[in-house]
């Protein structure tokens, strides 16, 4: 069975206290591990993780949809990517300590499957299917909300998004801010003409930019701003 | 806005009706319709499309878990990706006549948009994001309750699971039914045994089968009563 510390960590960490172990057992179980016990007839977490990975992808695609309303399709759709990816979702898993738990045949331990980022993607997407099951869908909201969102929050995922966006969500991680965007002028021939910006957070301004319009010129400065932010 | 027969369609044979009708607009407008009516400040689907998309993926996967408690996650990732793909949501959406009610531009409706599978399929998941949006995930199972589940329950889907279980799902359409699968004997020198079975469904013999081990000969048996239930 699962670990008692694990039990106590999931408890204290993410308020996480499942009703029916066998399936939280059966989402820390390698193949490997069945195969080298046949005679307990254990289950591994494949099927689970067929389960979590649908309960994620809609997970993720709701907050995003909800959380940028102005944001096109085809964005949504690359952050989804970025987010739900093995990268992402093996660190997850790490940063949950999942890595840990895993149960592993000894041929697979002995080849370093514990730190395998695909396994540790597998069981992000089994716990999760095995929460969704024992306690449904707001269970793993919470749980997302506690190891996923942080991340998006904190701009990690923001290369998608439109500099302007970015800025806001950058400058917002620490309360509401204001962020004002001031035509300095223009200047050039009518057929290249040049558009100087100028962003400001609380009055404080952060960068320039420029462009064939105000509103390329506006990127421009967000971007400016954002790299100067994320030096600092 | 959406077509009033439209509304009384969904209400009559889906039991569905819309709080909110913009949402449901939103979900029949295609982005070719927004950009011919610039002035009216329209949304398309697409954002709805990237949502909806997600809620299938969901409600489908939660199906086919519970449905077949045995299949390898394999068989379920495959089972789920000839579900969801082009040519079946354009039919299901088809089917619900969702076509008729898309509003298009002129030189897409020309073109023959009205028709195109991967529109269609747009279609379908936008309307179910609307559909999660204005009532819950509860409402979207309700709905493919009607418009997908009866297929896969139809067998259509059944390629991807073993001829056992495809056999078992075609021949319950209609009710409870025994199937049985008898040994008839076995044969040949030991090292290339054959065993012969035969397959009965209600006492009625329908096929047989051999193969090197007894449940190779029952796929094959069960392969031989498909192959013959679905010519009758």
């Amino acid at each position: 069975m699962v670990a008692s510390e694990f039990i106590s960590e999931l408890r204290q960490r993410y308020g996480i206290e499942f009703n029916d172990l066998t399936i939280l057992d059966e989402a820390f179980t390698h193949s490997s591990y069945v195969n080298e016990h046949r005679e307990l007839g254990l289950k591994d977490n494949e099927r689970l993780e067929f389960l979590g990975d649908a309960v994620l992808e809609l997970t993720v695609s709701d907050y995003l949809y909800r959380k940028y309303p102005d944001l096109p399709e085809g964005k949504l759709t690359r952050m989804r990517a970025a987010i739900v990816q093995t990268r992402s979702f093996s660190s997850f898993s790490k940063e949950a300590h999942f890595d840990q738990y895993i149960k592993l045949g000894k041929g697979e331990e002995q080849a370093g499957a514990r730190t395998r980022l695909t396994l540790l993607e597998d069981l992000f997407e089994a716990f999760n299917g095995a929460l969704y099951l024992d306690q449904g869908r707001g269970a793993v909201i919470k749980f997302v909300e506690q190891v996923i969102f942080p991340h998006i929050e904190a701009g990690e995922f923001s290369a998608e998004m439109d500099h302007k966006t970015a800025l806001q969500e950058f400058a917002q991680q620490d309360g509401d801010v204001q962020i004002t965007y001031r035509l300095l002028g223009e200047d050039g021939p009518a057929h290249e003409r040049q558009f100087h910006v100028e962003v400001a957070i609380d009055d404080v301004v952060l960068g320039q930019g420029q462009g064939k319009n105000k509103k390329a010129a506006e990127q421009a400065a967000a971007a400016a701003a954002l790299a100067r932010l994320k030096q600092a």
